[in-house]
């Protein structure tokens, strides 16, 4: 079966993304991160990029720089960001095969990292082999940036990016993923939701107790309970002061291009096995939410007994994950303090709040001539293509563009219901290649572009 | 060390207890609970009881009964009550040793199980085998029935009072367990308090999802967050209507043995590492509490991501496991229901109610003889003794005198602090020897009182 997917153009592309996957790269659990970058140098190399390690300090996941130098035209240089850690696999029981199997089925390459992010980086790697090969050199000159922390907020990008700023100059920057729709259209989003990632914990006794003595010990599971209940109203809105003091109307312009997005609403919903959306969302009102919304979404809750059967115990501790996502000008930094307050002021003083991560919102603009190069390329690739005025996801975007200086647009292999960080997350091995194939007309058309 | 706790009148107390210990017996997990039974059987057959399995039917676990008939005075039958399977040993990583270790360090003997119920047991096994060892018989007739689901809320325990409701006639119980306080006076206890015990829960989507789309998919944890807030107030006060319609005031008997009752508030504040109880109670407000007030405690919480660091998930489901404590004449079935329709009345609909198990409170009034018969026999054995007219936790008393209509008291050696249910769980040696003691007195005390 495997032979069929596998094109002469990009060879070993199925094959080495299987490699890939198959080492496990959990940047939250610190598994496997030294041993993956090293992998990704030694396929760099092997296709012909000059490539290394880079390191800001002790213990934290080391990044991996790429070069090709254009002889033709070393005036123009695209930067492509990936990154190379993936989110955990947990939880175990969900996924068919292994979540580091790399197991093919038919179009699919299923694995944790198969998509997100290790199936975009390697049409990248391949795109730029292809030229090596056919021709000897690179339309313009190529860089790439993979980091190992993306999965946990990219907490020293800009460290990176500030030590290694002359070394990954460049004039635009390919973000490292971009979603690919329903009808094999692929979104080209010119911006990224910022993320503000906290636990909430309250912590009671030293020890559990016998549930009995629930009528004097107090419950720590109900305490927060009752300050998350201060955090949200039922239909999703944020209760924090001032939490949307900073949120802009969209311009008509960003309304242009959210109202010709499509969604399509049923395929979503057969996807995920749900009746309707938040609020009874319906038509541009969905498409808004996803471009331009804050949320505040419960992602892990944890107390007392969780096995099967009944345990009477009052639990010492509770604990919540909550991530909230962010438009532009919305500073996570303010959030927090905001979040911080609220608690405060409504007596939950008690309840401990650490950050685990915050990055701020970006965007760019759609007068941006790099804007066309892409979309010429992804039409000339896929037949038709779709701009965003924003992703729902999150990544450190905002800091690129700080240090870089360069516009950023995500687009990529990634089909939209690949189960990224859910059990089972696959990529689709006709999608990798046509965006390897995408690629190389983005660096071709790229090549001769008037940078700003 | 060991050699030290063991007294010669009751020959491998200790290492008996041990044995019990290290054969695990988890009924929520259905783990080692025929090993256990068979275990049990023969170590009351060398004590020289004779003991049988008992069984009601296919895939229940086994529950024993023991018997030894008395020569000198077959009149008076008196039945003692006990459990040989143990709570999950769940959270591993908080045992200072293994969970079924028996580990002995000085006075104590640590292991799940060591005081509830094992402990228990192994002290009415001996105090028999005393008898039987120096005289060749028994003052009265004695029972045992020993259940194997007490911890799972003794799910079958009608099953086996009916099918051998002749087999255990009798005319006194005494109860699995009963405290030591923290200045070495056991606490005779008259009553327990009723159970509720359910899990809540909403299914959302039919898989986990990128936290990005909390935009448009609902989060099922905050839906469970909300549900679960309109159950109780911040003072602990159940907001389900109808709850508290069975609740009877104390009577003024009861009034006077709760007033009497002992609560060290400092000791037991620093045991848990509380600054302060639920409510602020002071004084006779926290022993009203334990013996008549009902509660609605979280006993787990589930959902998500649970593991270190981020990860940036939308949960498809949430889980909470909940125990509410009854009192006399609250009845489990009717509670149910009322939590049903409250949640149906409050839109909640959409969360699933799952019934763990239920069992109703039940006391014995302390104008029975059978009460002072024990009290004798403690203040004998103790020096001095506590009257109790409930106890906190709960248990199928309510079945047992629904069957058998005998007084039941719950005496044993379990100290107040032996952190049963939790990790590093222990038992007294000095506490199992005296209470053995007093179970020969209860024996004794008991062939001479006038049976109702």
């Amino acid at each position: 079966m495997q032979e069929r997917y596998v094109d002469k153009n990009f060879s070993n592309l199925v094959s080495d993304l299987q490699k890939l996957i198959r080492q496990p790269s959990v940047s939250a659990k610190n598994l496997g991160l030294e041993e993956c970058a090293g992998l990704i140098v030694q396929m760099m190399k092997k296709s012909g990029i000059h490539a290394e390690i880079l390191r800001v300090k002790k213990g934290v996941p080391p990044a991996i720089y790429g070069e090709v130098k254009s002889k033709q035209n070393p005036a123009n240089t695209l930067l492509f960001y990936n990154h190379y850690d993936v989110q955990p696999e947990e939880p175990l029981e969900l996924w068919d095969d292994k979540p580091f199997s790399g197991t093919i089925k038919g179009n699919k390459i299923f694995g944790r990292g198969s998509a997100d992010d290790k199936g975009e980086l390697i049409t990248r790697i391949k795109a730029v082999e292809a030229f090596l090969k056919t021709t000897g050199d690179v339309p313009c000159n190529i860089k790439f940036f993979i980091e190992g922390e993306e999965e946990i907020g990219s907490i020293h990008i800009e460290e990176y990016l500030k030590k290694y700023e002359k070394k990954l100059a460049c004039n635009a920057i390919i973000w490292e993923f971009g979603y690919v729709d329903e009808k094999d259209r692929p979104i080209i989003s010119l911006g990224m939701k910022g993320l503000l990632y906290v636990e909430l914990s309250k912590k009671e006794s030293i020890r559990d107790a016998h549930s009995s003595l629930a009528v004097i010990i107090e419950n720590p599971a109900w305490r927060l309970v009752e300050a998350l209940k201060t955090l949200r109203d039922m239909d999703g809105k944020i209760l924090i002061k001032d939490w949307y003091n900073e949120v802009d109307k969209f311009t008509k312009e960003d309304l242009l291009i959210i109202n010709s997005e499509p969604f399509d609403e049923n395929s979503f919903k057969k996807e995920y096995g749900i009746r309707k959306f938040v609020g009874n969302k319906k038509g541009i009102a969905i498409k808004k939410a996803l471009v331009g919304e804050p949320t505040c979404n419960i992602a892990g809750l944890t107390s007392g007994y969780e096995g099967p059967g009944a345990k009477t115990v009052l639990p010492s501790k509770a604990l919540v994950k909550i991530d909230f996502r962010l438009i532009p000008k919305m500073d996570p930094k303010k959030q927090l303090l905001r979040l911080e307050k609220h608690l405060k002021d409504n007596g939950f003083g008690d309840i401990e709040v650490k950050l685990i991560h915050g990055e701020a919102a970006a965007r760019t603009k759609i007068s941006d001539p790099f804007v066309k190069t892409v979309k010429k390329a992804a039409d000339d690739s896929f037949g038709t293509s779709i701009l965003s005025v924003s992703s729902a996801g999150t990544g450190p975007m905002f800091s690129f563009v700080k240090f870089l200086k360069s516009p950023c647009i995500a687009i990529g292999s990634t089909y939209v219901f690949s189960r990224i960080h859910s059990p089972n997350e696959f990529a689709r091995i006709d999608l990798l290649k046509k965006t390897t194939k995408c690629m190389c007309k983005i660096i071709r058309n790229f090549a001769t572009q008037q940078v700003l």
